[in-house]
């Protein structure tokens, strides 16, 4: 009776850890070194397990990056209405946000421009992390209009949610005006808030909210990690 | 009177033959080694020079790729009538195709789902990119029910329009169902037919065209080159 190959041995040791959770989804493996150094085999051995893991759809490579557990990437509509809660909800995954920052600033004149604010007045800026499953699956900014919303950063601060934030603010509904979304590479700090690799691809998009009279209440640029968000759209 | 510095007569240089068309925008310029061998200094000044033009927004730098001249991305309307030549023209750019492939074969198992057809089934599979102003903004590959379009193949042939040959074949309006947007990294096939770098970032799409009645017409996958391309939603 033939004996199983080693490399199927550690490709099965491996898979089983996977499985088990040890490596989460989107987690980097050890180094091939490393996994040859830990199962006491060559590193021909080591690749020919991960190139039997990555046929199966268990892990991919990432040229210059590594070796990674496969994810499937969360479905994130951005119709209408845009709410990071109840898409992640929607899509069986436990959403949090994390605050990086929130001050109120003089508004640029882009951010004048965007929210019809005149020159001097201020924004709230709140910039933070989105996370799926304790994951983070994007990086954002959103400012607004700050004489409007006297009370936003005390809100953001207590519920980290712009829409609860801005209902609390006495907008009971917004809806979105405009989106533009652009494909880029993670900088270097993009990277780091998001841990994914600098370079890896970042969908970049940029939405105007309105109140029910199409006042402008946010103007909001969002980064996601390619790898873990596809945002979907349905037709008119 | 203090003259010139040379890095500043060096960026005046490339500056104006920029200016003049003598590098398009999105064209690399030579790397800091030709252009000191060009001009006769050494590395230290060309960066100089390079960075000041950078400043400017007159080129950008993409790390291990080069300096490139800078382009402004042309905005594409993904509502709910997606049509490359009226986005483009609308743009101000003269839209192209190129025919990569065309062919009938049997519908893959996605393909069968998405266009409702049966096991057995044929489609036609039109391969082409999609230009601006001769400049490759998208690889695409769209799939249509080769039994309800027999003539599709010779008029795509002759129209390269997709709009144009389902009108020969008797669809007179068709409307975007839903659409699916990742950022990814350019593969070197696909960036060798768009002309951009492996690696650089794409903007991948999927899409589903339904005719009048809602019958799936077209199943559609765009990479759109992620620095030449914005794309843009209008709001419900």
């Amino acid at each position: 009776m033939a004996r199983t190959p080693i490399w199927q041995s550690i490709a099965a040791h491996l898979r089983d850890e996977i499985t088990a959770g040890q490596f989460a989804q989107g987690d980097k493996l050890p180094t091939e070194a490393a996994l040859s150094a830990r199962f006491g085999v060559n590193r021909h051995t080591v690749r020919h397990a991960l190139g039997a893991l990555a046929e199966e759809g268990v892990v991919y490579a990432r040229r210059g990056a590594g070796v990674f557990v496969t994810q499937v990437p969360t479905d994130y509509p951005i119709g209408k209405r845009v709410r990071f809660h109840q898409n992640l909800t929607l899509a069986g995954r436990v959403p949090a946000k994390e605050i990086l920052s929130l001050e109120t600033r003089s508004a640029t004149a882009v951010e004048r421009k965007t929210l019809a604010l005149a020159e001097g007045d201020m924004v709230h800026d709140y910039e933070g992390l989105s996370l799926a499953d304790d994951q983070p699956v994007a990086l954002f900014r959103s400012v607004f209009p700050a004489a409007r919303f006297p009370d936003l950063l005390a809100d953001l601060q207590a519920t980290r949610s712009v829409t609860a934030a801005l209902q609390r603010g006495g907008v009971a509904d917004y809806t979105r005006a405009s989106t533009r979304l652009k494909a880029k590479l993670a900088t270097a700090t993009q990277a780091l808030h998001l841990r994914i690799s600098e370079g890896a691809p970042v969908l970049h998009t940029t939405g105007i909210n309105v109140d029910a009279g199409g006042v402008p209440v946010e103007f909001g640029n969002t980064w996601f990690a390619g790898d873990r968000i596809t945002l979907t759209l349905e037709g008119g």
